[in-house]
């Protein structure tokens, strides 16, 4: 039966100390709840720190990995998804994410939030930067939830999860 | 001998009407100035109304469509290629782009330009929206340029191409 | 610790009986040995049959699939990764093997064929088509393995896992 | 309006001699019919070879890299989309052809060679190999067409394109 998949993405190896802190937790909490995670797969930031937290509490990790197998794979992704296609690989980390945290900023991230949100997945904003969340507000929908701690991200999961709000559900409902 | 490309992105059919004119101006502005244009190709909105520009001005025009040859290119396409990618065909679109311009709002473009700052591409930010602005000069870099006409624009392309600017440039560069 | 991905591809829902059962029979080994079967994840052909087969022994299962979460997904996959990249989406199969097993034929798992051989990846070719057989080999290297019998296609699995002959081996020593 | 595209596909170092001159020649007869050319675009093989030979006749050019902006482009091409798909823009380069010839072999040809027949794309096949067109025959349909001489390929892409064969054609008349 498929697993639910909960992504967390964020910066590599410019990730600021408390991203990093955060993806260690979040990574914790979603093994805990029992999902599974996904990340980008790279071995720096918050994908390495979410994937450590994953495993630290016995989770199953999937990295969707940018380029081919050349060594820049975490050693906490258990199944690594090469796909060769750079940053045209973050369509598919969004897709393929029942729930997208975003924890953090930088290009590759923001460019995730927008494609997470123009394919109708939700996403939970995981920040304190006011401009980014006064900006995003104005432009989004009912897709985008903030919070400013990993524990409030989660909970945000649990609800969505529960109400049925994930593309999975939904999809299935127009279909029927 | 390759050819300079200007890439203008923005919304679909959610594109508002001074956005839909801007693109209009835009294309027959990049056509005028002996430069192809390269678009996502569809015939609605930014798309649709920056190709119809181009080509009153006798103007070369590329398309790079999401989607297979199903009847959505516009009819002032010349090249039409089809990725069959979704919205993954973004990242093409700002890779291959000397310059790009932003031309309104959405998530797809805002995906195009998280894409391009990330790429190194630099963007051009046509918009009179405040907030957007100010939270991208924050996160931003010295890629992205803000203006508020096409004309300036344009003048901002030409700057940009004659100071070599250009992905393209500055990657040779870099090789020699 | 990164997981062993066994790739099963083949035909869709043009498989023939033959390539079903073997299909089947594929996943079952593929979960008895301990491995994680990827396939291209759709309800249908060789993909179900083998999703199928590895769950009936109690393994887990990746599905790579071609569009987005619109119900074509097997039931027997556990961790679904949408790409929306139509038939570009065989690369990203072939690239996450550790070894592909082709399992009958038809022009996607051609192209699968070719893509992984291109791609320095392992595949064994279950068939017993003589023109394929013969115009594979002069073409190929020695990447390439032919077999009539799942269970001769998991015995070569094996030694070729044993003789580290696998992408993932190759490029470490390689890069040491 | 959207120009006629022509894709030549083939072995990039590897080529052997008559299958570059087979590649100019191609190149040089497409330009001089007034379609546009589409290749690879890289500068090695039959890619170089198709596009110096539309340039000595006038033509217009696209090349898809499978990279980002590296040098490796010909400097016969008029039009570079730069895809950073790796193989994966293999799909790209049939799905945008109205006609696809392969001239010559290698993994990458055949992946594309099969990629067309996928997406019920034309192909011609250039080529003298024996085992491949008896393969090929067997399990091909109606999209395959083989030949000998640039000059006969040239013949029955003009036959393809009269007929409305191309899947641009025939896509609209399902539409309709």
């Amino acid at each position: 039966m498929r697993k639910i998949l909960i992504g967390v993405m964020g910066p590599g190896s410019a990730a600021r100390p408390e991203e990093v802190a955060h993806a260690h937790e979040l990574g914790r909490r979603i093994a805990e709840a029992g999902w599974v995670l996904l990340t980008g797969g790279r071995n720096v930031g918050v994908m390495e720190a979410a994937n450590r937290g994953a495993h630290a509490a016995g989770g199953l990790t999937v990295g969707i990995l940018p380029g081919t197998d050349d060594g820049s794979v975490s050693e906490a992704v258990d199944i690594a998804i090469f796909t060769d296609l750079g940053n045209a690989r973050n369509n598919i980390n969004v897709l393929s994410s029942d729930v997208v945290i975003a924890c953090g900023f930088g290009f590759g991230t923001l460019s995730e939030i927008a494609l997470a949100l123009k394919g109708d997945r939700p996403v939970i904003l995981l920040t304190n930067n006011g401009d980014f969340k006064d900006f995003l507000m104005k432009i989004s929908n009912q897709n985008l939830h903030l919070c400013q701690t990993p524990e409030k991200a989660i909970s945000l999961v649990r609800q969505i999860l529960q109400a049925g709000q994930t593309f999975r559900n939904l999809s299935k409902e127009i279909g029927s």
